[in-house]
């Protein structure tokens, strides 16, 4: 028989530990104690900890370091695939709609930003919009660098919901932006030195505009490729 | 030692099962092959299968009928915890940071779904902001009733992204507005229907402010909350 979906010792286990993560407030990047005292503690056998540790690793709650020992996840338990896009086409049509989802929020984030940023914050911020440009400049892939920017600036925000939506946003753009990502590269420089200005002289209005400016061009590349597509399935 | 994180074949089997379902098209509530076969097809042995299955039901891809067989489950794979609120503090911050969220977003889609809502999305919005108002009107618990209007005028927006991320948020949402939902029971009728005659009559732009009236009462409760327990903090 394939199992069925009633919770098991292994789904009990995992919320033991994820209680007990809570209640020594463990920070992510601390480790948990090791398997003989997790059993005493959560009273529980050895295989049964272990399949709730794959569990929890798998959910990205924890991250096991083979030889060293279980510790907690950066990844804070934001899952592989958020959004379920699992299922969903790719294509223009699924990249405008998350473009769309980013003009939403991201805009209202950069104001937000503008409001609440520290000194240190602005320091951290212009750091990663240096490495950003230089990467634009030197023709590498510049994906990467662009989404801890981004990401940066939801923490800024200091809204601890979109802290961990903006990550799965970014994650899930760069599954397919990556090969049109070359089209964006000669003005997204100066778009993101707007962006990251009007953010450190607080100006909230400023960096709304900014991101707005930095995101519909973006927008424009693919509602006109998907409209571009529906003329040619409608001639053939 | 506890479990690594390399890519094990249960792992490789998970992926083949998800390229099986993506290959045959296979639609929500539609039955996979039966153990025997699907061994035979992805050439894995049953213990294989079996954790796959397992990893696949944890993720919400799959769902097992005991008795009955397996099958791709309705919440396409869209996780429990998508925005990784399990260790994020409960509380009125929490709240209205997601209230923050919901106002980027929701009075967006009421406006995309009021230009393009069909004949027969119209008669089941409606359906569904009946049912609601008959559960505010009579007392009983709503919140269900609540998440099923809001993720439904996602679908008709038409973005595929919306669609995913709505669930998430109502979700998340009624962790912990379930004390509260009593406050706000007498306005929302009138509210919800304010929302559903203006996607109905096409008039987005009503959509959008009806949205944002209902979005910024809840908002402003919460916000209210933060500051007293602020105050409160301040003058100990």
């Amino acid at each position: 028989m394939l199992p069925n979906n009633a919770p098991s010792r292994t789904d009990l286990a995992a919320t033991q530990l994820i209680d007990f993560i809570r209640r020594k407030n463990l920070r992510p990047g601390q480790r948990l104690p090791n398997e003989q005292e997790l059993t005493t503690l959560l009273n529980v056998s050895r295989s049964t900890l272990r399949e709730a540790v794959r569990q929890l690793v798998a959910r990205n709650i924890l991250v096991v370091r083979q030889g060293s020992g279980t510790y907690v996840s950066d990844q804070k338990g934001i899952p592989e695939d958020p959004l379920g896009l699992t299922f969903i086409e790719k294509g223009p049509k699924l990249a405008s709609d998350l473009v769309d989802l980013r003009l939403m929020i991201e805009p209202a984030i950069a104001s937000s930003a503008a409001q609440r940023i520290t000194p240190s914050q602005k320091a951290k911020l212009t750091e990663l919009c240096n490495n950003l440009i230089q990467k634009l400049d030197s023709e590498e892939s510049y994906v990467e660098a662009d989404a801890l920017f981004h990401c940066y600036i939801a923490e800024c925000s200091g809204n601890s919901v979109l802290q961990n939506l903006m990550p799965t946003i970014t994650t899930s753009v760069h599954v397919f932006i990556q090969e049109s990502a070359d089209h964006f590269r000669d003005r997204s420089s100066q778009e993101h030195r707007c962006i990251l200005e009007a953010i450190c002289r607080n100006d909230p209005l400023g960096a709304q505009y900014a991101m707005i400016n930095h995101l519909s061009v973006v927008r424009d590349y693919f509602a006109r490729q998907e409209y571009m597509l529906k003329l040619v399935w409608n001639n053939r």
